[in-house]
């Protein structure tokens, strides 16, 4: 999985409103309605990178949820990490 | 719920060897077999949070977990922490 260049990372980035650049990785934070629902989005994340075998960084702060995406064995952000927060994205529309 | 003097958290402390101090926190790092496991303990510690309406701070990088324990109505810790990091600490006996 190749890194992808600043270019290519600008125009993923510029159709993933939610999501910000922080260095090598992309940052999404969610306020969900209560702690459950916050388990329940951590779980169904969990579920999609479990299968794509690519795992976010997860903070939790009761109905707070911040994830971190990046590709560690990249050193910094591929296509992998899109994926990922598209699927994120898709369960919280 | 009454902040903990420091004799108290001292003596709670000294219970729990997998915690550590953190200001006005305590903290637990725990690693996992794999990501499954981890979302399994984070499951199981979020039961007893939301039975205690008592939530942790949780951290989660792959199969490692970190919980912070700390009562922010009370500005620090108070027996509710110590309860918490009991039923942690019981989940990975």
């Amino acid at each position: 999985m190749a890194r992808l260049s600043e270019a290519q990372i600008q125009q993923e980035l510029s159709q993933l409103p939610h999501w910000r650049r922080e260095g090598e990785a992309i940052v999404r934070e969610v306020r969900c309605a209560d702690f459950k629902e916050a388990l329940l989005l951590i779980n169904a994340v969990g579920h999609f990178a479990e299968k794509a075998n690519h795992h976010p960084e997860i903070h939790n702060v009761y109905r707070h949820v911040t994830f971190r995406l990046s590709t560690h064995d990249a050193g910094g952000l591929t296509e992998k990490d899109f994926a990922l927060a598209r699927q994120i994205d898709a369960l919280l529309e």
